[in-house]
């Protein structure tokens, strides 16, 4: 898998796809929501709502145009789609991107916005990407993986780039786990650049992937995935994403998907900002308290997906 | 009015209670928005969801306490309504605030989570104060205007010395208008410290108050107010608040309630936005091309508030 220098060559070549979003200190609040020193890292401001667009132009640049001669396809909650299918628009070729019946309408309009083909398949994501991958073969185009992918993991890994360059001086950091593509690429670069920083993964106790992995020592396969929120219902993770990482993340703290829409609900009334369930979620820790920090610690919080949720 | 002095005065007063909201550049577009380089200051993000937290604030901080002791009361489409609710509930005590009919549902949400009595009276503004007015009277409680203050206007305007400071080196600038508080302010402070930037003002084609007081020379109070937008549905802006910034404000460009929709809904597709139509104002005037820059000018668009127009 990755390295430090594959997420530096992924900057230089996304850079200018992307945004550098901001990082702001959370104050003004009507209560506290920790005693740590509080960062927000806006990365629903990103491109096409989430983060997700990190890595899909940087497996996009890193792709051979004859093999995306006829488009591409991707299977994904949503947030990744849409990535896929701006990537797609940029080197103007066909998308197809296959999403779980769990998806929301928002999302399925955004991709058609994006000018992408939409198929729903399956309700959770491991199925779903059979179809993907099925396309794939039959049609003969490119393939783009959620996490299993290398540039994809590495254009992921330059959120931590960015807030490190941001604010260099934090404790912690919370990221939300869906695949586990995230979390792997942020935290090959902060423990490569700083060593002292824990980093906590946020996933639902309707789909704890890697939390069960990390008990079991090697990827587990969860007999059932319980949480709606799409963006993070992964039964399994991948083999190399899973050793890349796993001696990397210091925590994984479980939550309700109904804490995730008080967090989103929180972000809306507090912040005016627009998060959707997954981007929530390292708020939904704090909020319910089940990360507690001690006063004078600086961590960050991934707002990592725009979204309707908190605002209904 | 106000001088520089009193907008410095301001915001060493309110800056623990209030934000520094990001000021972002604007890339990684489907399709550009204008020749010139775009910043975009996303005060949406500032505490209430509005830049009313600050004028609201100044006001609450220079208002002696025994003042106050039997609440405050304003009329308000909604965002100062909202910041002087949360400004009463930092000095705990009840707030009254009178809205028009045109109000949106989750603004009145907003006041009562902020804690505040709403009341719901008339169509537009100027009808809805005199309720508030005659509340004031008869309860004996303070009355912030929502823009005819020169501490209301102070505080507006310490978001031009915040946008100064984070890019010293701008054109011009654009900034939605209602009553005329957020741009006077504004104005006082930017033309003081930079002479040379061009101040445009953006009116609703329902509600031209400044337009047509510019056009006149004097204040004119409007035959008929026709914009769905409350936070803009001004008949009669202040004589003071006029004198202080006609010889300020460079042009007045007026849009379509449609147009600011769309550009709503621009916001949330491109940049992860939730603005309210106001807060979406600044951006329909370059979507529509009523105002064009040339290339290799810099020019910022103020996202004066935050709202779920551009989601649906």
């Amino acid at each position: 898998m990755i390295t430090l220098d594959d997420i530096d060559q992924a900057q230089g070549r996304i850079a200018p796809y992307v945004r550098c979003t901001p990082l702001i200190p959370v104050n003004a609040l009507s209560a506290p929501l920790s005693e740590a020193e509080l960062w927000l890292k806006l990365e629903c401001l990103q491109a096409t709502g989430s983060f997700k667009a990190r890595g899909a132009t940087n497996k996009l640049l890193a792709t051979p145009p004859d093999e995306m001669a006829r488009g591409v396809t991707t299977a994904s909650g949503g947030n990744h789609g849409v990535a896929v299918a701006r990537a797609a628009k940029l080197a103007s070729v066909p998308a197809t991107i296959f999403v779980p019946t769990t998806v929301t309408p928002a999302k399925i309009e955004k991709l058609r916005n994006w000018g992408a083909t939409v198929e729903v398949v399956g309700s959770v994501w491991n199925e779903t990407n059979l179809s993907a991958l099925a396309f794939a073969r039959d049609k003969g185009c490119a393939y783009f993986h959620p996490f299993a992918d290398p540039y994809v993991v590495a254009g992921q890994g330059t959120l931590a780039l960015e807030i490190l360059d941001q604010q260099p001086d934090l404790d912690a950091i919370l990221i939300a786990i869906g695949g586990g593509g995230l979390i792997t690429g942020m935290a090959v670069a902060l423990k490569a650049l700083k060593p002292s920083i824990r980093i906590v993964g946020i996933e639902p106790v309707g789909a704890p992937t890697f939390c069960a992995s990390l008990a079991a020592g090697h990827v587990v396969r969860l007999d059932s995935v319980t949480t709606r929120v799409a963006t993070m219902a992964c039964a399994e993770t991948d083999a190399d994403v899973f050793a890349r990482s796993r001696n990397l993340i210091d925590d994984v703290v479980l939550i309700e998907d109904d804490d995730m829409l008080d967090a989103a609900r929180w972000l809306w009334f507090e912040m005016g900002l627009a998060a959707d369930l997954s981007g929530a979620a390292a708020i939904a820790a704090l909020l319910k308290r089940n990360l507690v920090f001690a006063a004078g610690q600086k961590i960050c919080a991934l707002v990592c997906g725009a979204g309707p949720d908190g605002l209904v």
